[in-house]
């Protein structure tokens, strides 16, 4: 653990978690990474996060060095009585709060908005969940698949009607948990802004963030189409419904090779490329509308070219063409590639627990106040004592007695 | 359009848009959501996805009624001598700029991050590109399928090795623009805070979002644990590597139902529904790891199921049995849906181009200080003539001067 002093844009700020899973503890992440001091609340079993995925004997899962860098940890037992009180006391000290727990949860513990606010007037407290705080699905399990869905994600993430009887695919993580996440630090920080500012009002804020929600606020023209047209959006697989040629090819070592070529200058140096400007000059291929109404064969085409070489002679080769592609990146690429390490955005973090751990670097990047990986996830309860001690100025015996009696661990 | 008085918290905040297409835009419309005053600056021949999409003649397409609501729109040719001094003029009022050009354009405009801190002291400039503002990827074409490709998206979404030859999909929409444009309006406001805060340092910030690093920080634990185990992660189609039963299921009228069924009294709730006790009692599934062991003879159990009814009655079937299930939601079930519409997450705006268009709410959610749709996406150029005159003071004869010129549109 370093014992850098923070830095960034939310340095001297102070919040405090009560999450678990992804969505909450994603959140924080954010803050933390631009500066907060987040003081993450865990059970005496600790988030499941880390036992989530592949483990190292003893150590838990690496994703955990990443989830919960820069956080403080304390083991706080909520279903003990002294446990409502301590963390009331932690709020005195915070500038918000973020949870999901589900949606009530907090209040049934003691913990309501009007509880929070007696503590600490102004507090921002942010609720994550599936469905929201209110309404007749608020009571749902959170599950991700579920909400993403409902959010008219996952009927996208497939191929046209009738192409396959493969199932829409799930994105591969949890994407809505973490859209819900940023939303919730967005609203955080707007909430803390208008409090503080000057001229600001001075008062909290309760923000209320779905996942479903989240999800929808993304999804484009779908609704503004549908409420004027009738039309309803299908997906369209690898391609894109309005511009052509832009899907994913197949190489020969049996990769996939993405092409963005639908502009025609892009268009007219690919067909270059693959040695047919026959194509370029085929009525079929003259403009975009022509070529997204002649796909199926335009694509054929360049698959039967992709298709006889590898996909790392393709990427290099539309490159020095000046066509925009890529292979698909895998960690490895990822790991490898030269833009991501020169940016921090690929790092090597120190952690006690698994040694060199490769993590995501901070979004958003603030060049002239770069946030900092101060410390990896930390050990359960490694920063129980130092937030008794420190942060609420109990002596040892106190501490010592909590920990007697369960309250904290 | 309303003339209702913007609301939400970030109302008093005024922001420049140099955008296009869109991160930049949506960003902005994140902002403006919550009540900023953003100012749109649009060439003269408008932002491409006005006609983006399916369009009603003469008025464009309906996506651009939610994508650009509550901005000011003024046409400005930044090709004219003129103009980079009036923009200048307009960020002496403003927050914040969120631009989306080519990195490095905005700065050969006249317009690098030093004129614009002349302009406005403490000033943010937000830059949105495909790989950020450095690097050597710097100068390439920011197509969202690439970058989301080598963020390690489009790896994921798609069925595990060997179980298809089509490619890997696209999420369907622009969804790494949109992660990147909602960082980008976490980051405006967090560099607000820490400007303007008591204590604050009164300093402006830039901030450089990528939209492949965007996507990169939400691949949760790929990176960290492909440097401790050396492990790529792989697309496992529309399960979920570690939890079972979970996935997409067929049913009798050609759709797909989303079932999350991998705890175990969730499970055995499922089994029952079934008619299959004999499910949950067998050894094969007996638990959460047993059952993903066995995920394909289960996985053929359940569908077996689900292909004897039809997706909206399992849909009622399961949420009767307290199995958290859905059908894959298109645009139609979105708008139906009872939830949405109670909680503001789906709401008709009144648009004198299209008539009542169906939009998305406001995310996130702020009960106590909500932000409004106080007018839809407004005409090219329809706040040319009032922003010139009421926040630049400029006479009839300077704006008849202006547009004489073909300054100003």
């Amino acid at each position: 653990m370093s014992d850098a002093a923070p830095s960034g844009p939310l340095s001297g700020l102070r919040i405090l978690e009560l999450g678990h899973f992804v969505a909450a503890p994603f959140c924080t992440r954010l803050l933390a990474d631009l500066g907060a001091d987040v003081i993450k609340i865990e059970p005496p079993g600790g988030d499941p996060v880390r036992q989530w995925g592949r483990q190292v004997e003893g150590a838990g899962a690496p994703w955990w060095s990443m989830h919960a860098r820069n956080k403080r940890c304390i083991t706080v037992d909520l279903k003990r009585e002294r446990a409502v009180g301590l963390v009331l006391d932690l709020v005195r000290t915070c500038d918000a709060v973020v949870e999901n727990f589900r949606p009530g949860q907090l209040a049934r513990m003691g913990l309501s908005r009007a509880a929070l606010e007696a503590a600490r007037p102004g507090i921002v407290v942010a609720h994550i969940s599936g469905y929201g705080q209110d309404g007749a699905y608020r009571d749902r399990a959170a599950f991700g698949v579920i909400g993403e869905a409902i959010g008219g994600l996952r009927h996208l993430t497939n191929h046209p009607p009738g192409e396959t009887d493969l199932p829409p695919v799930r994105v591969g993580v949890s994407i809505g948990d973490s859209i819900a996440g940023l939303y919730a630090a967005f609203g955080v920080v707007a909430a803390l802004l208008a409090r503080d500012r000057p001229g600001g009002d001075g008062r909290g804020r309760t923000l209320d963030v779905a996942l479903s929600e989240s999800v929808l606020s993304m999804m484009e023209g779908m609704l503004p189409e549908y409420g004027v047209f009738g039309t309803v959006r299908q997906p369209t697989g690898s391609r894109i419904a309005t511009a052509a040629p832009s899907s994913a090819y197949p190489t020969r070592d049996g990769g996939w090779i993405l092409i963005g070529g639908n502009s025609d200058p892009i268009f007219e140096r690919l067909t270059s490329l693959m040695g047919r400007p026959d194509l370029f000059a085929d009525p079929r291929f003259t403009g975009n509308a022509n070529r997204v109404r002649n796909v199926e064969a335009l694509d054929g085409e360049i698959g039967d070219w992709t298709r006889r070489h590898d996909a790392r002679d393709l990427d290099r080769m539309l490159a020095a063409a000046d066509v925009p592609a890529t292979v698909t990146y895998t960690a490895a690429e990822i790991a490898a590639d030269p833009q991501f390490r020169a940016r921090g955005m690929v790092r090597e973090v120190e952690d006690p627990a698994f040694g060199r751990v490769l993590q995501a670097g901070i979004v958003p990047h603030v060049p002239d106040d770069p946030g900092t990986v101060r410390w990896p996830g930390p050990r359960l309860g490694q920063h129980t004592d130092a937030i008794l001690r420190d942060d609420l100025g109990l002596d040892e015996a106190a501490i010592r007695s909590l920990r007697d009696e369960g309250v904290v661990g």
